[in-house]
C-alpha cells in the first residue's frame, strides 16, 4: 500500500525568553540579543505537523483531519496558545525555549499518539515570517 | 551531473463528494461530515509538482517549465477543472475521492510522462489553505 | 473619538454552478464556460469581514473578535460550508451565484447584526487565489 | 499633480497583556480569556504603511523607501520589538494595548513625521496572520 | 443597482533601471543606490487591477474575469514581461521607472478600456515582496 | 544528539538573461522565449537556506540566526542584490543563468561557510511566485 503524508497547519500565540539561566545578564545579552529580554517578547507559531501512513480502503483517509486536528490540540495548544512557555508549560521546564527545543519536546509530545499505524513524520514551526524549523524525531 | 528538482504550481477548481457508496447515509455523515454531503461541496486545489533531473549543459534546464505546464494541463487540469470528480473525471471513477487518494492517481497519470530522463519526485496538493498530502510513489 | 476597523479571516468550501436558468445550454456554456458545468465545481472561499467603531474605553476593543466570528459563524459560514449554493442556501434562491452576487446577499445578512455601534465596513471575498470581490453596501 | 499610495511592510515581535486593571481577575478573564494571562502572551506584528504624495519629478518617487523604513524603525519598531508592550514601551504606559489602541497610538507618532509634504494615509496591524486592524487617522 | 469592485492579481517579470539622465552617476548612486544600477536589476511585479461597476442581471457579473485579464494582458502584460522598461517600452520613454511613475501610466493605458459601463477603480502594484503602490487615477 | 533542521528566508532583485552563448538568436528565442531577450529582464528572487546540526545545550541554536544570515548575505546577496547576473557576478561567469545553475552556483558558495559542525543541509529557491528549485548537493 502507498504511504501518504498528511499535513495540517495549527496557529498559537505565545510569549517566551530565550537565555541560559546559568549566565550573567551580560553574556545572555550578549549571545541572545533582543530575545533574553527578562520581560519577556513573544510570537505566533505557526505549526505544520505531518503524519504519514497508507489511504484506508474503506475512507481513503491516512487519518481523519479533525483527529489529527485534535490530538495536536489537547496534546500542544491548549498548553501554550496564550501562555508563558518559560513559565506556565510543564514540559518545557528546564529547557531554553530556543525554536529547535521547542520543536524537539513538541514531538516527544505527539510521537506515538496517532491511532491506527499513522507515523508522525515531520514537524515544522515557524516562529516569525521569516524562518522555521524541521524535525523528523 | 549533481541532481536538481524544480517545482511548478498550477490551480483547478473543482466539486466532490467524499463517502463510501456501500455505507448507510448515516454512518457516511458519521465519517466523513460535511465532505459526505449528497449536494456536493468544492475546493479550489494547489498542486505542486516536483521533477528533477540534471541540469542539461546547453540549457541550463532539468527541463522547459512550459513542457512541465503543458504535461501537467492535458494530462490533469483539463480533465479537472470546473469539473465534479466523482462523476466527470474518468480515472477517478470508482475511488473514494480523498485527497489522499486523488493525489495518487494524479501521481499514477503524471509519472513517466516526462521527457529527457527527468523524473517524477513528488506531489504536493493542497485541498484548502490549511492542509496539504503529499505524495512520492 | 476615534473610528477603527477590525477584520476577520474566515473559510468555507462550497460547490456551485454559475449559469443563467433562462438560457439555453449552449448559450451558458458560451458566457460562464466551465463554471456552467451542470455538474457543479467549487471553491475554497476566503471571506475578510470588516467592521468599523470606536475603540471602547473599558477594553480598548471595538468589538470583541471571538464576538464577530460568531456571528459571521452563525449567519453565514454554518449556511455555506460544505454545501451547494444553488440547492441548499435558503438566501441565494433564485439568484445567480456570482461572487458578485454573493457577496451582497452575505453584505445583507450580515449588516446590523453587530451589537454597541458597531457598523459592517467592507466585505471581500476571495473565490480563487487570483481574485477577489469587494463590497461596501 | 497625481496623487499615489506607498506601502511598506515591517515586522515585529512582542509581548503584551490585554486587561483593565481596574477589574478583577475574573472579570478580566471573562471579557479578555486567554489575553488576559498574567504570565503574558505574544504575537509577530505585520505593520503596513502607508503614506500619500505626488511623485517628484526628479526621482519618481513619493518618497524613498529607505527613508520612510527608517522613520517606522526609529519611532516604532526599536520601541516595541523584542519588548513587553505593557511594561517597556512608554508611549502605551496607561493604555489597554488592544490592537485598535496599538495602532492609534502608532498612528499618533508617526503622523506628521514625513517630509516633503508626504502624509500619512493608512495603517494596517495584523496581530495574528487572521486579523488585522486598519486606522486613516 | 449597488457597486462591487472585482479584483484580478496578474504578474509580469522585468528590468529596470531607475535614474535621473540629467544627474551624474555619483549623484544616481547617492538618491537611488543599487536601482540606478546601469546595468540593470528587475523584479517579479504583481498587479492587482480593481474594476467596479453594477452586477449584471443576466450574469450576475460586473464583467467577465477573462476579458478582464485580455485587456491588461493586451494593453500591459504583452508589452512589460520579459522586457526592458526603461528600453522597451514605447509608453515608458522619458519616464523615471519608479513604481510610482509606473503605476500612473498604467493607469492611463487601462482607463477607458473596459465596456459595459465598466470604471478602472484601483491599481496595487507589488515592485517586490516587501512594498506596493496604489493610484485612483 | 537529535539533528534539527533551520530556515531562513532572505531576498535578492536581479536582472539576468538566460540564453546559450553559441547559439542564435533563432534558436535562443525558440528555446528560452522571453527568458532570451537581450535587453534583460527580471525577478525578485527568494532564498530559503536550510542548515542542519544539533541544538547546543548551552543556547539551545543549532546556529544563531543573525549568524546564518550574515553568512549568506556577505557571501550570496551582496554579489547578487540589484546585479545583473549574467554581467557583475563573478562567480556566474561563463555560466547559464537557469534557476537551477543559480542554485548549484550558490549551494558552492554556501557549503562549507557554517561554524560549529552546522551542515547546509538544503538551498530552496524561488525566481517567480509560480516555481522554484532545490538542491541538497
Amino acid at each position: 500500500m502507498p504511504t501518504v503524508k498528511i499535513t495540517r497547519e495549527l496557529h498559537f500565540s505565545s510569549a517566551h525568553r530565550v537565555f541560559n539561566p546559568e549566565w550573567t545578564d551580560e553574556r545572555n545579552n550578549e549571545v541572545f540579543g533582543g530575545c533574553a529580554n527578562p520581560n519577556w517578547h513573544g510570537h505566533d507559531y505557526r505549526l505544520f505537523v505531518t503524519v504519514e501512513g497508507s489511504a484506508k480502503g474503506d475512507t481513503g483517509f491516512v487519518m481523519n483531519l479533525q483527529d489529527l486536528k485534535n490530538v495536536v490540540e489537547s496534546r500542544i495548544i491548549k498548553d501554550v496558545d496564550h501562555r508563558n512557555i518559560n513559565l506556565e508549560v510543564s514540559w518545557m521546564k528546564g529547557v531554553i525555549p530556543s525554536t529547535e527545543n521547542f520543536i524537539i519536546e513538541i514531538w516527544n509530545r505527539l510521537d506515538g499518539e496517532f491511532p491506527g499505524g499513522v507515523k508522525l513524520s515531520k514537524l515544522t514551526l515557524w516562529e516569525t515570517p521569516r524562518h522555521y524549523v524541521e524535525y523528523e524525531g
